[in-house]
């Protein structure tokens, strides 16, 4: 999907949700327990009740791999089950010497090969351009670079100060020359709203992937407030506040209604910056 | 495997060489494709023909991640087929904030959970303490953080300049009060060996694991000189040199004989080094 299309996606549900699907065994709803694949049949009732008001979906594999050789397959299932005007990002925080991306990039991006074609991979920028570049070289695929997460453990290293500004910053800086804002975006954490300002001055044309709202303290009304560009610029990331809004027979109901007031809200924020 | 245990192996093999299990399907010699998985075969043949040679095996995940579902169960079985006496790596690259740490972490320390139980896995640092401890709450199990890669796109961010010293100075510095080195190991590529005596100097006591000698062009008469400590400290990792030595049916025997040069070498090194 082109950031044409996911501009035009996010106009029609007037919405810039994405849904984190981060199911974890222990919490799976407990009448899902006589299905095959329990975790599967999750994401698919959670799927099923929400990809009207969100524009992405985002698995991170780290919950898929946790459960060895069955979580590889819920992964791919899931990926294959969610419709293909959604975009699909594959939470993988990846990067490593060239020809180790380039396997990695072959694992999400081909599904020929893999059984999964996510539309965007998460990235680590530690390694440089070489580890970055070979995601870059699949045609109408996305790179989603870190650049200041939403963690306390962001202090240690993304805000170092170097002779060019911040780590963060130098890494938003160096990086958009390596691609343009059609095949790049930034992971910013909702927990540092502050920094939402400077980093428009920075990039101020790219998609911002914005984890943190919701479970983990960050304000939607915040974020936009100096995130938004003309484009939209942002998908918003909520996982356990939706898939786990409710763990009883009621959870896709619930997860629906979490996902709506977050579209809501969205629909007036786009409405009021007059995007829409 | 904890640290005397490792160093035990080392002066009884009189070897720290690690082998990088990378395999790419179109290298794979012609005459295995007639097994049900050629891949595990070439692998499984590579550790007979090798594991008295070296200390450590080190799948790279995204090689079989690549492979898509059979590539995981290729990654399982591997694991499952290294000798419980030599070192296990999962190059995996890994790293998220402290509740999807703990997912990769279940996914390749926790056997019973997932089919794997590495010794070690390798983590970004560029998300900060919280997104390394839970791999470190795994009692007898080691992250190997990436300090100063092999690649090319170290000099993009890791030779920044900071107050404190170079970003990969202070990753180590950092990281070495989260765990001491009977925990934490870090990478650092033998592609800049000059860098090698400076390291030292921050950890003296860590493991060191080392990429790029051999494909990569790093030289281990260079890494040694300045990388050695009493307990050896260094792991050599060697992929493409050793497992593609030949791609006909002599394929094993001539990664023996490669693996075999680089031991005997080590073997001398140890003992001008009366570490043996």
């Amino acid at each position: 999907m082109n950031k044409k299309q996911l501009f035009d996606q996010i106009k029609k549900k007037r919405s810039f949700l994405c849904i984190g699907l981060d199911p974890v065994v222990e919490n799976i709803p407990k009448h899902l327990l006589k299905y095959d694949n329990p975790v599967l049949e999750f994401n698919k009732q959670i799927i099923d009740a929400t990809k009207d008001l969100c524009v992405a979906y985002k698995p991170n594999t780290a919950f898929y791999e946790s459960m060895g050789l069955k979580g590889w397959e819920t992964l791919i299932e899931t990926w294959k089950y969610i419709p293909t005007n959604v975009f699909t990002i594959a939470d993988a925080k990846r990067g490593d010497i060239g020809n180790t991306s380039a396997m990695y990039a072959r694992a999400f991006f081909n599904e020929a090969q893999s059984g999964m074609g996510f539309d965007a991979i998460t990235v680590a920028p530690y390694m440089g351009k070489d580890s970055v570049v070979p995601f870059l070289n699949h045609k109408d695929k996305w790179v989603i670079l870190l650049a200041l997460t939403s963690n306390e453990g962001h202090h240690d290293f993304q805000l170092s100060e170097t002779k060019t500004g911040k780590l963060y910053e130098n890494v938003i800086r160096v990086s958009s020359q390596w691609a343009d804002s059609d095949q790049l975006m930034y992971v910013v954490g909702a927990t540092i709203a502050s920094e939402f300002q400077n980093i428009r001055k920075i990039a101020p044309y790219h998609f911002l992937l914005v984890p943190g709202v919701g479970a983990q303290g960050g304000s939607l009304a915040d974020v936009c407030q100096s995130g938004l560009n003309k484009e939209c610029g942002l998908l918003i990331n909520s996982s356990r506040g939706i898939i786990y809004a409710s763990k009883g027979e009621d959870f896709a109901e619930r997860a629906r209604e979490e996902a709506l007031k977050l579209q809501q809200e969205m629909e007036q924020i786009l409405k009021a910056s007059q995007i829409i």
